[in-house]
Order: C-alpha cells, then structure tokens, then sequence
C-alpha cells in the first residue's frame, strides 16, 4: 500500500457517516432492529483507511476458513487464537472449519508469503480487509500482516442481529512507526511467565510489535546464565526466568507478531550483577541484593579488560536465547561515584586522554558496541548514552525529554521514544495519547518522520506486583498503541475514550486482568464488609503521580502493594465524565446536567458515614479516613457551589477563596492517592458569579 | 482423633464466644481496636473442634517454615501453593522460608508419614492446629492431613494487627463422610483442562476428595485410546484429554488430596462409543455423535463375547492410567428399545433365562464387575445397577432418591449419596446443605453411618460451557463440602450463609471464575451501554430449576449459552437478603426495615426505563424485556402492599386476590429465568390486613 492510499482520515469519517447512516435507514426497514451509530465499536489503534456500508456478516459458530497463498504453523495457531478470542467476545463456539473453495468459505485469508525468518522493523505489517454480508477477505503480504488483519477483525465483532455481526467495512491498513513497544521492567518486582504471556496476547490485540524485557537491575538479575551461573544464584532470590521460560517467551511473541529485545543495563544499575561478581565492580565487595529503589553507586569497572571478555562471552550466550537483531545495553544513570574513588580508574583516565567520567561511559559503551557487533546485534540504549564517538548504526531509546530524540537524530542515530510514555508516573489515555513524535517544527506528518523508528511504553517496577501491574497497563497502553500505528490526524480524545472504553473490555476477555484483580483487590481491602462504599471511594481516586510515592515513606521491594492506591485506577474514569457534566453544564445550565452533578456530588458527601463503618475492623483502610473525609468536604462545597449558581446569587467577596482554600486544603495527598475530583469542584465553584451563559 | 474428643459442636461454640467477648475486650485494651466478632471469616467446612482464644498472630512476609518427621515432594509442593494463596487473600509476598528449629519457624509442621501410595477412602485425613501469637502449629499423621489442615488456615487469615493475622485457635478435625466428591460432566459440553484444574484448586480448599469425572456420553468420547483409537478420533470432535493430560490430571488431584475416579458410562448413554466401534452396538449402525439431550436409543449389546473382549482390554488400559481403586461404569437410563427390537439378543434371554431387560442389564454388570475385578477395580454405578445378582463389593451411587441408597446399604452394598446434590437444578445451597445423608429414621449421628460412604455433588454438563461452569459449582459446593465433612449437628443456615460469601471471594482470590466470567458476561449482553441496569435485573433472577430449561427450546450442543439464564447465578443473593428484611419488618415493623425494603422495590420499578435503552440494540437482552417489565410490575404492587401494610388499611376484599394474581401472572417464566423476589412479594401481600405485630 502506497501512502497515497491513505486518504485523510476525517474526511473519510465524513464520507463514512453519511454512508452509514444511508445505510442504517436501509438496514432498518430490512430487519426492523436500530443499529449503533458507531459500528467501528471499539477499534483501536484505529485503521489508516476505513470505510464502512450498510450490511452486516452474521457472526455464528460455524465461520469455515479457507487460505490462499502461504500457510504455515504459525498461521494456524493465529487462526486457533482468533476462535479463541470469539468465543470469549460472543459465548459461543467456533470450531476451526476448513473450506476447500472460496465459495464455501466465510473468512478468505490470502497470504503471499511467512515474512521475516527473524521479525526485524522491517517486517511489512500492512494488510486490507473487507466485510460484506456474505464474506471476510483479508490480504496481506506476510503472516504477520495477518495477524493484524485478524485483531482488527476481532474488535470489529459486535452485538447485532440475532447475536453478533461484524459491520460491512473496507479497510486498508498499515502502522505509522515501525517500532511500537512496551517495556516490562521484571527486576524491581518480579513478573512471572503468566504476567508476560498475558500481555503479549493484549499487545498483540491493539498492534504492538515489541516486548522490550527490562532483566537486569540492583534489584535482580532475572536471567538464567548457564555460562555464569552465580548470576542468577546470587543475584534473583531465586526470581528469573529459565532459559527454557526465554525461550518460550520469544517463541510465543513471535506467534503474535512481536519482537523481544532484552535490556542488560550495565554499567550502573548492576548491583545483583555484583552480588556473585564482585571482581566486575569499580569497587571492592561483597555486594547485597539492594531492596531500595533509587540510583544507587555500584557500577563496572570498564577500566577492566576482564570486564569485556566476561561481556563477549555473556552477550554470546544472551545471542542464542534472543534472535532479535537489537540488544539493550540499557546505559541510564550512572551517577559516577565508584570511579571517582578509585585510583587506578582515575590513572587510566589520564592514561586514555578521557577529559571525564562522561567520557569513560563513552569509551564502555563502543567496547560494548564492538562486541555486540561481533555477535550480529545493533545496541540500543537509553539517552545518555548519546556522547561523543557513540558509534553510528546505535539506536538511542529517549525518557528524559523529546529533546534528546532530536539530537539524536541531528546527529545521524536512529530514535526511540518514551518520553511521555511512562506508564509507571500514573498520567492520563489523553496525556499519552496527545504525545506526538514528530519532533518539534512543521506539523506531524502520517509518514514517519525519518531516523524516529517509534516508541515504547515503560512499565517500571517499582510499584507494581502481578497483581496490579495489568491495571497500570491496560488500558491506557491502547491510546499509546494508536499514537504509533495510526495516521497522526488521528487524535480526537474523546472518540479516543469512547473507544479504550470498549477495548478495555475486549482485553478483559481475552484475559488481561486490569480489571478483575481490581475487585478482588478491593473486597480485599474490605474485608468481611460489602465493598459498596470503598468502591464509590476508590472510583474517584488516583495513585499519586510521577515520583511522589516514593517521598510518601520508605518503600522497599518487601513493601506490601495491597493498599488502595494499589487497588485506584491511575485514570478515575469517574472524574473525567464528572468534568464533562460539569463543562456542560456550565455552558449550558440544563436541569438534567444539574440533577447528574448534584447526584453525583451527593453519592461522595454520603458516602463517607458508609465507610467508616467497614473501617473500624479493616487495617488496610484506615489510612483512607482521611481521604474519605475530605472527599465529603470537597462535594458539600460543590453543592454549595451547585446552590449559588442555580439561585444567581452574588456571595460575599472573601466566598470563592475562603472556599477554594478549604478545597486546596482538603487536596492532600493522603494515603498516596490524589482526590480526582478536585479541580472540576473548582471549576464549578470559580464560576460562581460568573455572567450567566 | 477419637470420636470422643470431638465435642458438640454448639456448646463449642457457646464456650468460644464467651471467650472471644473476654478476649476482645482484652485486645482492645492493648491495641485499641475493635475486632470481628466472627474470628472464623469464612471457615468452610466447619471443622469438628474448634476453640477460639483472644490473641493473634500477625501474618506478614516472614514466615519461616519447619517440618518435623515425614516430608516429600508432595508436601514440598502443598506448602508452596499455601504461600501463593496467601499470596492471594493478603496481596503481599510469601517467599518460602525455612526454619531450623522450631523456636525460628512460625509454622511447625508435624507430618507423621506420606499417608497411602494410591489414595483410598480410607486415607487418615485428620489434623490438628494450634494458632498462638508467636507460632501456627498443625499435626497430622499423613500428608493429606497436612493439606487439610493447611487448608483450615488460609481460611483464618483475615484483616487484622498492621494488615492480616489469624486468630489464636485450637482445631482438632477430621471428616464425618470419606467419600466427598464432584462430579464434571466433560462430555456433554468439553471441558478443558484449564477448567479442571481451577476446579481442583477450589475443590482442595473446601477439603472434597474425589473428583468423579464423566468422561463418555452419547454426546462424546472425551478420552484418548491408543487400543482403540477410533473411540476418541470418531467420538469426540476432537475434544478429548490426551493420555498424558490425564496422567497430569491425576498427579494435580493427588497433589491436592484428591481421588480421580473416572466413569466410563454403560450399555447406554454410548453413542459415541459406536460412531467408530458400530460393532459393539445391539442395532445395527452407522451412528453419529449425538448433539441433542435426553435419553437415546444406542446401547452396547451385552450378549456378545467380543463386547467383553473390548472392554476388558479397554479398562485395562484405563487402569494403567488412572490408578484409583474404584472405577464407575455408568449404568444408567437404559431404555432398552435396541435390545427389544433384536430378535438374537431376544434368543439369548430365552436361553440364560433371563426374564427381562433388567435382568439382561444385570447379567452385562456382573460381566463388567468381574473384568474390573481381575484389573483390581471396584466397581461403582448409578442406582440402577442395584439389581438382584449385583457381586457384593460394588458400590451404588444414588441419584433418582435417597431410598434407593436406603436399599443399598440393606443389601450389603456401601453407597454414595448424589440425589440432593444436583448442581445443574439450580438449587439454593441452603437445600443442598440440609440433604442429610443418614437414612430416614433415626436422629444423625456425627460419626458415619455404616457403608454411606459420602456424598457426590453433580455438575452436569448439558447447560454449562468453560465460562459458565464455575457459577453453577461455586460456591453452593461449599456448602455440599460441609455437609460432607463437618459434624451433622452444624447446620444453622444464616451461619452457613455469612461464611459462604466470604468462601466465595476466597475461591475467586484463587482463581475459581465464578465472579469474574459472570461480569464479562454481563458486559458481553450489554454491549457498548453501562452495564448497571442489567446488573439490577441479573441481581433478582435466576435459572428455571430442575429440567425446566430443556422444555424451553430445542437446545443442542451447538445452542449458544450467552444469554441472561447464563449470566443469572443459580441463587439470587439479592432475594435472599430481600426475604430476611421483609420476614424483619413483618415481625417488627422498623422504620429502618421499611426504607431498605422500600429502597429496593423502587430501584426494581425504576430499573425497567434504564434497561430498555440498552436492549434497542443488544440482540441477546431482547427476551428480556417482558422479564424487566414484570419486576417493574411485581415492585409496584410490592410497594403499594407496603403503603397499605404502613397505613393500617384494610384494603376491599378483592383486593388482595387480584394482586396476588397479577403477581403469580408475572411470575412467567420468560427467557428461561424466574424473578426471584416474587415469593417475598407475595408474602408482604398476603400480609397485608394481618394483626399488626
């Protein structure tokens, strides 16, 4: 597909519309029964080009399938997956039929040949799909093209006629950036094989194409070395994955289309590295596994030669595990305090000419460079490792500005982005999903801009265990999905909302657990008490943002994540469809906007009594009184608020700030969590006075 | 543990709770908080001896663990699965530790020996526990009665101290029943191993025993045969567990204390069996795989030698794979028109004087008994097995009626009791959990009558997928479990009640789906509309009981079960607290009562609005529509019962007669649900015009 297929996007939505609601008149006096006006239901990311018509393909258990062109295993376990999935949208069966000629099949699959032995960026995603009343055709050009013709196809699946149809519809597709990813960051907490493999199945759902392993850190060496076994005996508590576990990861992202690039950060952030070897270290031993989260001192000695043969051999054993052409020599925060005080590195300094420490990591990262190359690997690393001499055909991965992104593309260096891509800092779909990669100056172009293969979402470990770490993925990650494959026109917020709302479920069933640890989370928290009250609560609240919980006390990885800023959702779906009652309203002042803003401010001003009572035997609550308490201030003086507007009364002049002061007060944070609520409380109560609309 | 030790369970109780009053006015001294007045949480079954003192131990990470005497891998493995659910109910990390001596473990675990090499009926299974603030104690002479006991406490942990403890406890317990058992159809829907596993995990933590798995019906042959592999390739669709899947079952079961015994269901219900093996049947073929219910025509035909042939090297491979003592042959609903119609099996009863089909059938059972005989195989069969010549040593599993379990034991045979537990009746667990299993005549007794062995609750498998499965097992099974292993005295309902809904998170917290598939499902049915007024209507219905379902429409098993009946849960919670506040103010008439009741007859009136605008474009919801409407209806005349009870009038003569009326004319069923709040209503209608209390 040519980039001249891919028409504009919002003038084909018009096109669209008018065509579907043509349609649906149509529809309607065919089968009598009303159609959703938004039969894209839940698409995200959201294709290059879609068009959809009137008619729908009756979904039923019996969908034979016949395949054109190339086939192969893999393939076939994306079809076993594909049924799979639509018994879990629609509850029903669907046995894998086989049709022996187009005419008899429900689903034609053309596929032109496997795609990449070894998936690299290059790997051609794109395929077309197109529905009619009567038939399913997907064409691409590799299997993986397929795949992601199939997980369109899944979300195109939705309630209609007698049970489920999927909409007539013309698609032609292909991602934006070809480097989408997600960052697991499996050291700080360990993530177990079933936390991996249930993501892989939700990336693969909205289109991500690189599972980027975060194996190393102080807190953990989560990697079985056969070749240094007191790697992993010394430096996991017995946490890491198997060769045999790698293995099966690399294989079972292969079979969804994904990549796994490994990350071994070195030099800094090695401390379970020196636990079993000391002799690596800038420093004397012995090391301990550190159990603190931070920038801590140990670091390699690249003065070292040893360093390099232990790596060359490392690296060689790492090779046979990972095909993917591109290791992670991670690169970040090395805060240099280890070389400062040793002599001899201080000697070899001045030795080498290197003016400073910056320059020493400069000179270990093209010794790792040229070892890596000798293996067939390109390095990636994060931003600092951007100084000069970094050996060109290295790919710099941004998280401490977009600015560094563009350096380093100035400079001739391929580029990654997670910058504005944290998931881990708690930020809203929107904020992520606004985060353009275009660098800054000339409007973002739907051709990705050259040298910037794409971006990666970071999921740091800190605060997160396997319980919880699905919620704090998913599913925000869908918005971030769509950035990178979509065309960037694409960017309405709250037809992107509309959407993740859709595909938050569709993940749900095919087993993402966002949502399901959640409740238990919070019948947890409750103990033997009915969860309704904590839920109102726990609805409108969020985890702190950024690095603040970390000031919050000192969290350690024995610190039990089991509290209510673990069970709150990092985005209170709750807060923002109040804001848009309350933007409404205001713009407005119609009585059923005041009704549902009322209603819902009462629900949290009387919700606090409900509470207490569940807190007098609950430990884990306690710390929420507060929270609880403030929540019920803050929504009686919303009401207040509410009461002044509506009667077009003039209060005093010292009202607003006295009480916008009582609501700044009320904000906290108590217990780590923010009160969601809060600036759409001071909106209403800064309009108090305000000329009526 | 003699019968002796095992006091009466109430004047236990009476003791207990006079020293937990003591002891919490003692805690509340030292650490000045108030603390659950039912230290047992969510203990099911109840144990025989329990004993609750004042104090608690504080359950954090560290919990090192010592085991005096016997140990093994088993045990190794069962201690692992105890730290992963506490895991689970706490949210924090249980690494598994291990103490030296006792005085640094905080679990001392006494294992007498690793109990017996295949488990029987006659496994000693009894344990005892002592929890004090410093250390948890549990006894037992074999490693299943390690397992139960540790079973016992990870049903204390509970809210408490900073975070979770269990309570300071002594437990001297042991089973009233051996034989405690579910049965899991796989043939009539398959059921995959996923959905057998969760199953056992559950299972294990209410302390059943015996997982009787249905692994051939007329509608599948669910089990690979590498003697005779036209039975699986023919018979199943595909859909059978592999040899290895069910050596794996087996060890997964034993790991948990659990007996596998299989059932090979015949001469009947063999449909299957004859699509690749026509020659066993007593009418000629071809057969197909049956997709319907009911009882069929197909069944073996016992008058010829080769069928004994068949079957002896059949259940000879069988018992190479499943190694429990017994072995169920089914035996069932045999309707006999084949071997009426077929003149050479009319022949062979003239010839053995055989005076009936009965006695044909018993004369196959003798056949059959003798080969699983030589294969050191007792055999077990439905009730209609008991005929006269059944060999002494076979077991009899009563379903059509207690009474033919009464006739079983009269005749020498030990006998299993499964009328009362049909799970797939729907049936509230307070009927389940009053089945008694003594004999009529006579008070029961807590210690086991002679020859019942136990109980068997049966989930068959015509209505229920992998998704829904879990909902019509969990968590009325508790309550069977109880029934089972505790003490015949425990039977006091509402307590029942209280702790089921804790055994119920308890159960989801360990991966039983009960909960969670149910809210998918709703979701599922509503589409792209909030769920929350679907949620109101599925809150207060429930399936049609009994057989009611398959009068309903022509089910086969390709009908999907995707609808409302499916998501509904077989015992609307909701009516059950209904029933309790009405059965409250019609014996008080509180202010207080009258609101709540009042609340929830207006939340059903006003539910019906809400719902509609959901259902104009969920095809799945539309037959509910009439189902909403009439508990809008029913709810209105609820509340004007209340306006009339609260106002004192006496209302015309016809007027109760008319209501009560429309109610039972409301009371549908449609879409195959009943509102389960109807008799409630009926109740505040009959009482209206009644002595005021």
């Amino acid at each position: 597909m040519d980039r001249s297929d891919v028409a504009d996007y919002k003038s084909l939505m018009r096109i669209t519309r008018i065509r579907v609601v043509c349609g649906l008149s149509l529809l309607l006096l065919s089968c009598g029964r009303s159609v959703a006006d938004h039969r894209d239901r839940g698409l995200m990311p959201m294709p290059a080009k879609i068009e959809f018509a009137a008619a729908s393909l009756q979904v039923d258990g019996h969908l034979p399938i016949m395949i054109v062109g190339h086939s192969d295993a893999r393939l076939q376990r994306a079809i076993d997956q594909f049924l799979q999935h639509l018994t879990a949208y629609t509850g029903q069966e669907f046995p894998h039929g086989v049709a022996d000629t187009p005419d008899q099949a429900k689903l034609v699959i053309r596929c032109a040949g496997p795609g990449q032995l070894v998936q690299t960026p290059d790997e051609d995603e794109s395929y077309s799909l197109r529905v009619t009343a009567e038939q399913i055709q997907l064409n691409a050009a590799t299997v993986v093209g397929v795949l992601r013709g199939l997980a369109t196809l899944e979300q195109l699946v939705q309630p209609g006629g007698n049970g489920f149809v999927i909409p007539e519809v013309s698609i032609e597709d292909k991602p934006r950036f070809v480097w989408r990813g997600l960052l697991i960051d499996v050291c700080r907490h360990w993530q177990p094989m079933a936390v991996i493999q249930r993501n892989l199945d939700a990336m693969a759902a909205v289109k991500l194409n690189v599972l980027h392993l975060h194996l190393t850190e102080d807190q953990g060496f989560r990697v079985e070395s056969r070749r240094f076994p007191r790697l992993h005996e010394h430096g996991s508590d017995g946490k890491y994955f198997t060769q045999e576990q790698l293995r099966k990861i690399v294989a079972y992202a292969r079979d969804r289309g994904i990549r796994v690039v490994p990350e071994f950060d070195m030099p800094g952030h090695t401390t379970s590295w020196l636990v079993g070897h000391p002799e690596l270290a800038a420093a004397p031993g012995p090391y301990r596994i550190e159990r603190r989260w931070g920038v801590f001192d140990p670091c390699f000695d690249p003065t070292r030669e040893a360093l390099y043969e232990f790596l060359d051999a490392f690296f060689s054993e790492m090779t046979a595990i990972f095909p993917d052409p591109y290791m992670h020599i991670g690169g970040d925060e090395v805060n240099g305090k280890q070389w400062e005080a040793n002599p001899q590195i201080q000697a070899f300094l001045k030795r080498e000419s290197l003016p400073d420490l910056h320059a020493l990591q400069a000179y270990f990262n093209r010794r790792v460079a040229a070892i890596l190359n000798k293996h067939g690997k390109t390095m990636v690393g994060w931003d600092e490792i951007l100084h000069e001499g970094l050996p060109q055909g290295c790919v710099v991965q941004s998280w401490r500005g977009s600015e560094s992104l563009a350096q380093a593309i100035e400079r001739g260096f391929d580029g990654i982005l997670s910058s504005g891509f944290y998931l881990d800092h708690q930020r809203p779909a929107s904020f992520h999903y606004l985060n353009e990669l275009q660098p800054t100056g000339g409007s973002p172009s739907d051709t990705r801009p050259a040298r910037i293969l794409g971006g990666e979402a970071c999921m740091w470990g800190e605060y997160v265990t396997p319980e919880t770490i699905d919620s704090r993925i998913w599913p925000r990650l869908a918005a971030i999905a769509e950035r990178l494959w979509s065309p960037a026109s694409i960017k309405d917020v709250d037809d992107m909302y509309r959407r993740l709302e859709q595909v938050g479920h569709a993940l749900d069933a095919i087993g993402a657990r966002h949502r399901t640890n959640r409740g238990r989370m919070l019948h947890r928290l409750a103990g033997r008490h009915p969860i309704g009250a904590l839920q109102v609560l726990a609805a409108v609240v969020e985890p702190v943002k950024f690095y603040k919980r970390s000031a919050a006390r000192p969290y350690t990885n024995h610190t039990p994540l089991n509290r209510l800023v673990d069970a709150a959702r990092p985005e209170s779906q709750v807060a923002r469809r109040f804001q848009l009652e309350v933007r409404g309203f205001l713009s407005g002042r119609s009585a059923d906007a005041s009704r549902a803003i009322r209603r819902r401010l009462k629900s949290w001003r009387d919700n606090h009594q409900a509470l207490m009572s569940a807190i007098r035997d609950a430990p884990l609550l306690e710390e929420v009184a507060p929270v609880s308490r403030n929540l019920q201030l803050i929504a009686t003086l919303g009401l207040q608020a509410m009461d002044t507007i509506e009667s077009d009364q003039q209060p005093g002049a010292d009202w607003k700030a006295g009480v916008l002061a009582a609501i700044e007060n009320a904000a906290g944070p108590h217990a780590e969590v923010d009160i969601a609520v809060i600036a759409t409380v001071k909106t209403l109560v800064e309009s108090v006075g305000s000329a009526k609309p």
